[in-house]
């Protein structure tokens, strides 16, 4: 048997096979299909050759599936999981199995993107309207947002929130001195550049003139005390009271609302959400009423859709950065709605008494524990507390901590003198016990403590007033009911696992089983980010590799995952820049130019940054003008600090003039920033860092499968050339480490494709762009290609003819596509009246056909209304989506049938999508703001 | 604060509130229209003082889920994962992460219940078709069936079959010397009391006379030979050849079918299949044509639907044990739908040209091990094989299998001086050397011998036939694609993640995630049943507890979790009151009475183990007639072996006269059988073993929480009395422990209830049922009810009357729930033209209205029909399923509305469950018997 193949003949297919949509055949396809005879072929043709890396990456060969785990298993073993008292923010709580299993491990959940589309996102959107009114109820404020970051980053936003609020001319912010200090720092990294100076203060006496004050509540080091003197003092200066509190908390204690406050932020991670060693969480901003409209981040709210139907969608949507650009008040433009979504459902799982009577059993040990610790001898610093007590022990912390993580249990040293140990929902006796003996404090007899130690929450701090009251937080007690709400809510959207979503931007890619299976495991999920160094020693290797694989993949000398979404990356970097031309005495340079076509991030970043944005042309082909390039550089040379730039162009075309325009920049003296984004255009075929850039920041939730959970997590890690290493800010988001529970994905993803399975997902993802771009050229014009009529990544089809002629908007596609089973692609960005489409290289040919199909018959349609066939105003795609029920009402009065609606091409009858809603009325909705759950008659018809 | 709650008051509510569905306040709403104060007033009623048990259970305090998690985490702790090369029929294996995660890990796979609706299960028999044209493809004949319990039953019932198509008069089975140990126990098993005689033979020369012959192929020491002569030999003996293959090893051989095999039977675990410690795994077995309806087990056809629409459904069923009886050729009532699903998409994910390169490797593996060890002077037994090596060592074979132990890798050990090792689709090189070097075989160069070393595959007897051409295993090779697929099945059907299945005597209560979580944790997942018992200790553990508390639970003295499915424990128990006769010198007691009320199974059953079944009638109320009873004992006297009866009754009554039945059986020399089907009526209220019954199978998958998978896994332990316990018979299954793998589900689920959970699990069962039955009542007459007119834990709503007066059937009632977005309850079980219905505890109160509302507006369309308001033929109930299809086509010439159809209750407007299909023609199905995948221009209408 000549022909008999070996061992190594015969191994499996790589990763990349299964990660790659298209499979050999379908490439051959494809090819033929926009002419040419291979993938190498069209690359060298449609990628500019002065940006082409030379030489394959640098990184270690792709293992399989099996291989990948088994490393994983391996590192997880270096994480030492100890039960957690160490508090400050975070602490351990127990998932519900049907939770875990049916949202965090549900890519029915966690592939979906973020809620644009609102007719196909009622399920997610639903949830986060419960997340709202749990914020809501929970703080005592009117409105509440669908989550932010981490609880520091949104005590920053909160502070800008109160600059733009107050009336006080004055710079000063007042920080409670018992802020939790990953807070405080991160305070500090964002007022810097926005001129605030923080003022740390016990709050006991006169304030300062100042805009704003936070107070932690309880604070970091346990006390609970009333701040409703302190909000009146704020006031009386005009200032803004910020309450940073604890929601389990808030189930006992008087809420921040009914103490003064005009905003709260925090987290909701213990509800429910794995520690992860730090994150991702959902934290939360609530605020009064008159300032929802400068909330930040995202906002749910209740309208109608064109049945006068209940149905929910992002309100308010004019606030956000995408639109306000250099105006914007924040460049967040996230949220972290799988986290989100899971707290929600612990809430609707416990309900109110549930949630009470954990947080009494957090508190009963803590009061127990400082009772203990009393009876030996040992002093409890404050009288009054939640679930933290802060223990002094002159001298002798270290050693208790030490005496405490040899018992398996990790407490906070707080200074040399003082340990802080917080009870969470896991706490037992047993915790207890090991904590007494740590301390030395001998032995004790939990129960007789229990019975004769009072609570230590102050009589007139206890809480009052109602919360959850809503039937959602009654109904689904067991988990039966629980899991059934669940997979209802899951399936009134689309998601990645049940069509493409062609979102251009946003690289809706694969999100591997195998990647997602470890981030819950214990050992990844269960670490506290401020745990030993020591107990971490597998998240510190694969931080370490990680960061390393990404500056071999940018081309860049150092990479920090730390920012926790690709905004803070930005944040992160263009700081960097700051910092680096300070260091050199041009402090003044402070002008960051921006392409008209920047995504409006871009701007809100540099303007948080300190930096003026100065706009920068586009020529017709969507490339920055070159002209209008240097007269802006000739007219800010001396105050030129940087140019962000998105690369491929954020239309989807790999410019010509790249390195030009690193130069020219360069030359006079400006860094240049290239925004990440459309990495996956590049990897394998060029490095930013090797064409020119100073400094990326890079979308984990892109390029790098992080699923994007229904619009969060995201990780965005920022990526520098060394001479920037040094510049950047150690305290953009709360964690060490952002989002570190989520790494494991990331990892897995270049450990299983290696060098080559990344270039040839790259090749392929332009390869499926382009193959669409042919297909759909004879039906839709095909803006902005560069040579030889290719586009990168993705491609924009313009619609602004089409609705001029006969009427049809970009809308009415993207609402009929949801006929049709798709979520429709990127809406008017970079260009109004256009959608851009990115398939990704997880496609296969049957799915990109389908979508093909789709849109020609969507033209087909047009067409009919152009002819008159169709109605101007009452036509399938005006009407569109239909839902079930409106198409099988008795009385049908359209002009065009229902199969029509229903089924345009014959493949839906075998499986068909319906949207739970028909379209949404989105001004309704902004005119009516409500932004918690509806009471239940709002649904009756 | 003197009415403080303590740290026990607060703990967290028992797992129980989540299990059970009804709040305390839902409950006293139950209490409330039934007529009793309390449960306890209720239930003392309800269930006969005779048979109550009393005090309490004696089981350890339940513990809250995390606590359970971390008991089985360190029950998991003990067992020991070495890489697995014993072979004998279970080989390691690569799970799929999106097989794994999509279906075993998914509640929508894992709770649906057997496809006897098929209208709502068509996700789920697609995926059973696929498996059926797998098997079909592999093996090379015509049919195949649906699964089977595992392969050395397939091959017991292989030799029953054999035994009925062949028509010489003998009673000799005759069975392959080296066919796989567990596989000749079980036969041995099988054989004795239907008077088969097994004889064993090398099948080199002459056969003797027998009706068929069993082959292993491979053989269990790994030599592959071809069989064509010894079929060719049978065949003109009259004999049936039953071959017993591998299915991995069948891509690269010539299939049993080309031999001549008229019969195969094998396994399909190591088609991503986890070892589970012995299983559940399905079994396949395939026919030639002709014996399709003598095959045993369940069988997935092509029909057409009402539209003509091609349709899937369970084919043959006159075949089946609940309607043939004493009749049936086959005790099988269930299959291993879960398994077969999960076989299956492995199949459809690597496709042929995958499961060939994946055969490749393996065998590639043998062979360069052969070499190796001849190379290292060590003698292999065989030239010709495919995975599996039998290495001759005089003397040192145990030395050698301690040696390899070591090194991390368990071999068989065949004998003292022969070794077998199976290579599967993880091994690596590294496994190699281990093996090399623990026969001490020296150095060798892998890469080297790879080169030199020829297949091992005899040439004449490579595979040339084509397999798996359908395009279903040509369209999912990516792992988007394949989500998509399993999302779209998965869509298709209802499970008990969408609604409440109210299956009268199936128990479809909820599968907890936390019972869920365990079975896919490696260190339960990756044992073979083989491994050594050092290795398994945390196994050994869990299976003595499990055993120990379900001898407490229904009072028995021992438990064997053995049997993996009702039936097979039914055959156990039976076994073992035969073995009791004869060992007091009373062999001749062969008959086994058995009620006319009886499920089919239990016939089934006693014809198996040798026993001739004499019917008692029952009389009008649905309880054993007892003076029928005593003249069948007074007939039968001497030859009495035992009475089968279900407690309480297949009515659902509790019978008063139990206690006095075991008495009369008893007195007559007879043992009791009680079936335990319907345990979740007694459990810590009534034990079995208390009031009379020597012996009793319980059904896990039922009162235990094992989810029925659509149609199997099960586990049936069988529970005997002392006097019985020596008598059980060791080989009913082919593991030693059956099903172990998903026994952790039933341990965590008794763990986290206590004595206490069960007995109000049970308590609200009952309530329940006695909740639907009041509130059916007005609208349908219920049929057998106990004192106070109250049921036990299911109730039967009587239609013939209604049938008669209308025309409207069970069937007609059952679909249309469909279009209520229920599944129906169970039809004509155990009494013609009626429904019995089971809504179990864990069916909150919000869900029993649901249903009741459902049935209860059903029935009111049930008077249109009865008055003229409806079309006698052409009304909602009739034409029920409809399809959203149906509903909007253009045309609609029903005489009632499409609101009518789609929305007979508001809250489906909210929620509305699709039908893929309309009914389903059953009969044209049968005529046209088609039962593998048809091609695609079946779908075209």
């Amino acid at each position: 048997m000549t022909d008999r193949s070996t061992l190594r003949d015969l191994s499996a297919p790589p990763f990349a096979t299964r990660h790659i949509g298209p499979s050999e055949a379908g490439r051959a396809r494809m090819l033929e299909a926009v002419g040419y005879e291979s993938v190498a072929d069209l690359v060298a043709v449609a990628v500019p050759e002065a940006i082409r890396t030379r030489g394959p990456l640098n990184l270690p060969e792709a293992v399989g599936e099996a291989e990948a785990l088994a490393e994983l298993r391996a590192l997880a073993g270096r994480n030492r999981v100890l039960t957690s008292m160490i508090g400050l923010g975070y602490h351990d709580t127990i998932t519900p199995g049907v939770v875990l299993r049916n949202v965090l491990e549900n890519p029915g959940w966690y592939t979906a993107y973020t809620p644009y589309q609102p007719e196909i996102s009622q399920g997610r959107l639903e949830a986060l309207l419960n997340f709202q009114t749990v914020v809501s109820d929970l703080t005592g404020l009117d409105v509440a947002g669908a989550s932010l970051l981490d609880e520091a980053t949104a005590a920053a936003e909160a502070m800008t929130l109160a600059r733009r609020a107050s009336k006080v001319k004055t710079d000063v912010f007042v920080v409670d001195a018992d802020a939790l200090p990953q807070t405080k720092a991160v305070l500090a990294t964002r007022a810097e550049p926005l001129g605030i100076t923080l003022v740390e203060s016990d709050l006991a006496g006169e304030l300062p003139e100042c805009f704003g004050v936070l107070v932690q509540y309880p604070g970091a080091g346990g006390r609970v005390a009333s701040f409703r003197e302190v909000a009146e003092r704020a006031h009386a200066r005009g200032a803004l009271l910020v309450a940073a509190a604890d929601l389990l908390a808030l189930t006992l204690l008087e809420p921040p609302g009914e103490q003064g406050a005009d905003i709260a932020v925090g987290s909701s991670q213990r509800f429910g959400v794995p520690l992860g060693y730090g994150g991702p969480h959902a934290a939360y901003m609530a605020v009064r009423e008159g300032l929802q409209r400068q909330m930040p981040g995202r906002l749910v709210g209740v309208s109608v859709d064109a049945d006068g139907r209940t149905a929910y969608r992002l309100a308010l949507q004019t606030r956000e950065q995408h639109i306000r650009r250099e105006k914007a008040t924040s460049n967040i433009c996230t949220a972290q709605v799988l986290l989100a979504v899971m707290a929600s459902m612990y809430a609707v799982y416990h309900g109110p008494d549930g949630l009470r009577r954990i947080a009494q059993r957090v508190h009963r040990h803590a009061a127990v524990l400082a009772a203990g610790l009393r009876e030996g001898g040992v002093e409890v610093v404050h009288d009054e507390f939640f679930d933290t007590v802060l223990a002094r022990v002159p001298g002798r912390a270290a050693q208790v901590v030490a005496a405490a993580a040899e018992r398996g249990v990790n407490l906070r040293l707080a200074d040399d003198d003082h340990v802080g140990v917080a009870c969470d929902e896991k706490t037992t006796t047993g915790h207890l016990r090991a904590v007494w003996e740590a301390f030395g404090a001998g032995q004790v007899v939990v129960e007789d403590l229990d019975r004769v130690t009072p609570d230590a929450v102050p009589a007139g701090l206890q809480r009052t007033s109602d919360f959850l009251t809503h039937p959602v937080f009654h109904a689904y007690r067991s988990e039966t009911a629980m899991l059934r709400y669940l997979r209802r809510l899951q399936d009134k959207d689309i998601a990645l696992d049940r069509s493409m979503i062609p979102l251009g931007s946003c690289t809706m890619k694969l999100n591997a089983t195998t990647e997602m299976e470890p981030i819950t495991w214990p050992e990844f999920a269960s670490i506290h980010p401020f745990a030993p160094a020591g107990q971490a020693e597998g998240y510190a290797e694969l931080i370490a590799t990680l960061e390393g694989w990404l500056a071999e993949v940018t081309g860049y000398d150092r990479v920090s995952i730390q920012p926790n979404a690709g905004s803070q990356g930005e944040f992160a970097g263009l700081l960097a820049i700051r910092s680096y031309h300070r260091s050199r005495g041009e402090g003044g340079r402070d002008v960051c130019l921006i392409p008209s076509s920047a995504h409006g991030t871009n701007a809100a970043s540099a303007v948080m940054a300190g930096m003026r944005v100065v706009v920068v042309a586009c020529d017709g082909c969507g490339n920055v003008d070159l002209a209008d390039l240097a007269a802006k550089i000739d007219k800010h040379r001396d105050a030129l600090a940087a140019i962000m730039v998105t690369y491929p162009s954020t239309h989807g075309v790999y410019e010509e003039t790249i390195v030009e325009i690193c130069e020219r920049v360069h030359e006079a003296g400006g860094q240049v920033y290239v925004d990440g984004a459309n990495l996956n255009a590049l990897v394998g075929l060029a490095k930013l860092g090797e064409f020119g850039a100073d400094v990326s920041h890079l979308n984990l939730h892109k390029t790098f499968c992080i699923p994007h959970g229904g619009g969060g997590p995201g990780v965005g890690p920022v990526a520098v050339k060394a001479h920037l290493a040094e510049h950047l800010p150690a305290h953009v988001s709360a964690a060490p480490y952002g989002s570190a529970g989520i790494l494991p994905i990331s990892w897995a993803y270049v450990r299983m494709m290696g060098g080559d399975g990344l270039r040839q997902a790259t090749e392929q993802a332009i390869l499926s762009a382009n193959y669409l771009a042919r297909r759909l050229a004879p039906h839709y014009p095909v803006l902005y290609t560069g040579r030889d009529g290719l586009v990168a990544h993705e491609c924009i089809v313009d619609l602004r003819q089409i609705t001029k002629e006969t009427g049809v908007t970009v809308d009415d596609v993207a609402k009929r596509l949801i006929d049709y089973g798709f979520h429709a692609p990127t809406m008017s960005f970079p260009v109004a009246g256009t959608l851009m489409i990115e398939p990704t290289e997880s496609e296969d040919l049957a799915e990109l056909d389908r979508f093909a199909d789709a849109m020609i018959a969507i033209r087909g349609e047009i067409a009919k209304v152009a002819s008159g066939e169709f109605d101007k105003s009452d036509n399938p795609l005006r009407n569109a989506p239909h839902t079930a029920e409106c198409l099988t009402a008795d009385e049908w009065t359209h002009p065009y049938s229902r199969a029509v609606a229903a089924y345009p091409v014959p493949g839906l009858r075998d499986d068909k999508y319906w949207s739970p809603v028909r379209r949404i009325d989105q001004a309704y909705g902004d005119r009516n703001l409500v932004c918690s759950c509806p009471p239940l008659e709002a649904y009756e018809d």
